[in-house]
C-alpha cells in the first residue's frame, strides 16, 4: 500500500487528510497543485473545509488566500468556497460556487497570465506562500517527486512555500513517470538567461520535482480520480466554426504563408476547439506538433490519428472515456507528450519564438476586435484570462472562435463596444463564427469593422451593426474607431434589462 | 562632396531627390527610415509629395501606402498628409496634419505593437514592399551602410523591398559608425532561435546594414537636420509625478525587490518621463542602464552624471540643445550607447529576459487599472500604442505616469471605464499622477478601484468616482469588476458636450 513512497524516512511523515489539514493555519496562504481540473490534492481540501466550517460555527474566523495553476475541482475549489474559505485567489477559476461568491462580491479574485504567476511569487510582492499543498503520483527513493497529470505551478510552490504537504494519489497512472520536463533554470532579473526551447518536442529539464525532505510536514495518501468532464461532441455550430477555419489554414498554407505541417498548435478546451481538432483529422496536414497549455480529447484523437506528432502541454483536460483510453496505453502515449511548468508552457518568449497557431474562445469581440473573454456584461466573471494572453500576444496568428449569439440568441458575439478588453485589436488576428470568418490581419479599424460585420455577426444583429456603424461613422468624435458613447454600451445594458440584446 | 560614399559603382547612381521620387509608383508600397523624428529622409518624400500634388492638380489619383519605424518628420508625415497622398499608414504616427486626416476619416491607420512590425512584414499578409527609401550616415567600399540616428526597421526595409531609394545625410554625425548593432538573426518560425542577448550592453550582431547594391535605383545627398524639438523643463506636476516614482523604487529596494542599480530602465518621451530621468540623478541608483526605444534628454544628464552605465535603444529622441552636445562628443558616447533594430529594442522576449522598468505615459486609467493610451474620448487617436504594449507586458514592474487633470482641470484622467483599452488591468501595475501613487500589484479589481480612487485621483473627481465605485458596488451586474453601463463612459460624452468631465 505505500509502495508510491520510496523514500523510508518520509513514509513516518504519511498522516490523515484531517491531520493535515489541521497544519495549516488561519489567515495564511495555501500553494495548491492543479490545472483544468487535473492532479489537484483531493483529501487535505476537502478536509481544510471541514475544519473551517467547524471554526466558523464555534465562532471564529478561518479564511486562506488560494494560489493554485489554474482550475481545479469540486474537492478544492468548490468545497472551500461554499466553507466561505477563501479570501483571496489567483489566478485562474472556473468553479461555479467560488464563481458566485467572486461575482457576489464575497471573494477577492486576482485573475492572471497565467505565464506570469511563478515568476510574481519569486518577486515578492504577492507576500510569502505559508504551505504547498501538492499532488504527486510517487516518490522516489532519493526523495524527489513524480509528477501527476498536470505540472501547473508545482515547481514554484515546492521551491517557495515553508511546509509542504504531499497527497501521493494511487489513482494516477505509475507511467506517467518520464512524462514531465521539469526546467530549473528560471531565475530573476538581472540572472535571467534564454530558454534553451526551439521545438515544441525538445526536453529541457528533469522528469521529476525537487523537494527538500525536511520541509515535508505531511503525506496523505488518496485514490481519487481527477475531475474528467464528459465529453460534449460537437455540435452544427462548432462544426462550422472548425470548417472555416480549417478553410483558413489550407488557404494559409496554399499562399506559402504556414509550413505543410502547420506551426504548434495552441488550442483551448471545450465544445468548438474539439471540433477544430477533431476537422485536423481529416485535414491535409500532417507531422504537426501542439504547444498549448492542455491536451484534451481532439488531441489525444490527433496522435492515434498519425497527423499529430507530439503534443507539449502543462496538464491534461480530458473526458472520463478519454482519461480511460489515456492510462490504458499510457507507456506509448508518454512519449509523445510533454508536461512542462505552466511559466515554460506558456512563456512568451517560447510562443513567439515558435509561432504559435492561437486558437481561443471568446464571449465577444466589438467591431474593432477587441475581444473580452472573462466578463458578462463587463462585470461579471465568468472564468479568467488564464494563458489566452500569453499566447494571443505572442501567436504567430491568433484566433478567437465563438458562435455569434449565445442564450438562444438573445446576446450578440459581435458587439459594438466590447463591455470589458482582455485582448486588444492589435493581439487578435482573425475571428470566427459560425457565420463565417474574418482575417483582420493588416487592416484599419474601420476596415476591421466591415470584416466582422459582414463575416462574423449573426444575420440577426447584422443590421442592427451595420446601423450603428453608419451613424458612428456620421457621429463620432474621432474617426479612428468611430463610436457613440451613449450608445457603444447599450446592448449590454438592455440585456440586464430586457433578457435580450434585440432591439 | 561625396566622400560619405565609398562605394564606387554606386556614385552613378547618385541623383535629385526629384529624380527618385520619380521612382515611387502610385499605388504601391514605400517603406522609410525614422523613427521619433530621428534617422527619417528628409528630400526624397517631399519631392513625392510635389509629386503627388501635381498629379492631383492633373487629376490623376496619386496615393502610397507609408511604413515607418515610428514616427518621422514634417518633411515626410507632414507633407506627404498634406499632399493627400498617404492611403494607408502603419505602424505609428505623431504628425499632426496626418492625425486629422485619420480623425477626419480620410486616411486609414493601422497602429502596430512597434515589436511585430518586422516581423509581420516578413509573414507576408501586409502584401509586397515596391520601395524602401532610407536615410544612412554613409556609404562604405564594400557596400554596406552606415546607419543613421535611428534603425527603427531599417533592415527589414531594406531586405524586403523590390528596389532602395538612401538618402545620405551629411548632417548626420559620421562619428555614428560602430554605435549601431544590427542583428541579422532573427527567421520565421520554425527557424526561430534564441535571441543571444543577456545584458543591455550585450552585442549580438554588426555595426552596419547590408544592401545589396544591385537594388540601390539611387542615392539622394541631403544635409538636413533631424526633427530635434525643443526641450520643454518638468513643471511641478511632472516633478511631483517623478518624486512619487522615485519613492517607490527606492522603497523596492529597501525591501530586496529591486537591485541597488534596479534593473534596466525603459521610458517613454516628453516632459513627465524628462522628470524622472532627471529625478534619478539624484537618486541613490548606480550603475544603472537602460533597455529602451529612444534615448531622449534625461538620458544624455544620467551618462553625463555617471548614474547611467549605458543605454540600448533604436533611436534618438533629442533637443536642438542636446543634439548639439551628442554630435560634440559623439566618441566618447558612442561607447555607452547602442542602437537596434526595433523588433530587438522592443522584442518581448528581451524584455521579459531583462526585467526591464517599464515607465510610459497614457491618456487615462479607469477604476480597474486598464489604461488608454490612443483614443481621446475612445475614437480619436492621438499617436499610437508604439512600443508601451511590448514593454507594459512583459516589464518586471509596468509603470503608467500622467497628471491626474487635462485640458485645466476639465478633464480626468481617472475614468469610470477606459473609453478604449490598450493596456488591460493585468499589464498596468503602477499608476502614478501627481496626487499620488497607486501600487496594484497583486490586488483584486476592487482592491485597485481603491487604491486608484484614494492615491491618483484628483480631489476635484475623487468624490465622483467614489460615488460611481459605490453605487456601482451596489447595482452592478456582477462584482468582479463592478460597472454602471448607462454611465461608465457619460463622463467622456459629457466632455464631448460641455467641454468638461465635470458633473
Amino acid at each position: 500500500m505505500t509502495t508510491r513512497i520510496a523514500h523510508a524516512d518520509l513514509r513516518s511523515r504519511i498522516m490523515t487528510a484531517e491531520e493535515a489539514a489541521a497544519l495549516i493555519g488561519a489567515g495564511t496562504t495555501v500553494g495548491l497543485s492543479g490545472f483544468t481540473g487535473s492532479g489537484y490534492p483531493k483529501a487535505v481540501p476537502l478536509a481544510l473545509a471541514a475544519r473551517i466550517e467547524a471554526e466558523h460555527a464555534a465562532g471564529h474566523p478561518f479564511r486562506v488566500r488560494v494560489w493554485t495553476g489554474a482550475s481545479t475541482g469540486p474537492e478544492l475549489d468548490g468545497a472551500l468556497a461554499r466553507a466561505d474559505g477563501i479570501e483571496f485567489r489567483l489566478p485562474y477559476n472556473s468553479d461555479p460556487i467560488a464563481r458566485e461568491k467572486i461575482n457576489r462580491g464575497e471573494m477577492d479574485y486576482f485573475d492572471m497570465h497565467l505565464s506570469q504567476v511563478a515568476p510574481m511569487a519569486w518577486q515578492g510582492f504577492l507576500g510569502p506562500l505559508d504551505t504547498a499543498v501538492i499532488e504527486v503520483t510517487g516518490i522516489r527513493a532519493d526523495g524527489s517527486l513524480i509528477p501527476s497529470s498536470s505540472v501547473g505551478n508545482n515547481k514554484t510552490w515546492l521551491d517557495r512555500a515553508s511546509q509542504v504537504i504531499l497527497e501521493v494519489n494511487r489513482w494516477q497512472n505509475p507511467a506517467l513517470e518520464g512524462m514531465h520536463d521539469i526546467y530549473y533554470g528560471t531565475r530573476l532579473p538581472p540572472h535571467r538567461v534564454p530558454i534553451p526551447l526551439t521545438r515544441a518536442d525538445d526536453r529541457i529539464g528533469e522528469p521529476y520535482l525537487r523537494c527538500d525532505p525536511d520541509r515535508i510536514v505531511a503525506i496523505v495518501e488518496t485514490d481519487s480520480p481527477d475531475r474528467n468532464l464528459p465529453f460534449t461532441p460537437p455540435d452544427d455550430t462548432a462544426r462550422a466554426i472548425a470548417g472555416h477555419l480549417l478553410e483558413f489554414l489550407r488557404h494559409e498554407v496554399a499562399k506559402g504563408r504556414l509550413p505543410a505541417s502547420l506551426l504548434p498548435i495552441q488550442s483551448g478546451v471545450g465544445n468548438i476547439a474539439n471540433a477544430v481538432l477533431t476537422g485536423l483529422i481529416d485535414s491535409p496536414f500532417d507531422g504537426m506538433t501542439a504547444y498549448t497549455e492542455v491536451i484534451q480529447d481532439g488531441m489525444l484523437d490527433l496522435l492515434d490519428a498519425g497527423k499529430l506528432r507530439m503534443a507539449s502541454a502543462t496538464a491534461f483536460s480530458l473526458s472520463p472515456d478519454a482519461a480511460a483510453r489515456l492510462n490504458a496505453d499510457m507507456a506509448r502515449y508518454r512519449d509523445r507528450m510533454i508536461l512542462r511548468p505552466q511559466e515554460i508552457s506558456n512563456h512568451p518568449e517560447l510562443i513567439r519564438r515558435l509561432g504559435c497557431l492561437a486558437m481561443n474562445g471568446m464571449i465577444e469581440a466589438d467591431l474593432y476586435g477587441n475581444v473580452n473573454s472573462t466578463h458578462i456584461m463587463g462585470s461579471r466573471i465568468q472564468n479568467g484570462i488564464g494563458g489566452s494572453g500569453d499566447f494571443a500576444r505572442n501567436a504567430y496568428v491568433s484566433i478567437f472562435m465563438t458562435p455569434s449569439t449565445a442564450k438562444g440568441g438573445r446576446i450578440s458575439s459581435i458587439v459594438p463596444q466590447a463591455s470589458h478588453v482582455d485582448h486588444i485589436a492589435q493581439d487578435v488576428q482573425v475571428i470566427v463564427t459560425e457565420q463565417g470568418l474574418a482575417d483582420l490581419r493588416g487592416l484599419s479599424p474601420k476596415q476591421r469593422a466591415r470584416a466582422i460585420i459582414d463575416n462574423c455577426a449573426h444575420p440577426d444583429y447584422r443590421p442592427m451593426l451595420a446601423d450603428y456603424f453608419a451613424r458612428a461613422r456620421a457621429g463620432s468624435y474621432g474617426q479612428q474607431s468611430p463610436s457613440l458613447l451613449t450608445e457603444s454600451l447599450s446592448w449590454h445594458q438592455r440585456f440586464i434589462e430586457t433578457g435580450t440584446m434585440r432591439a
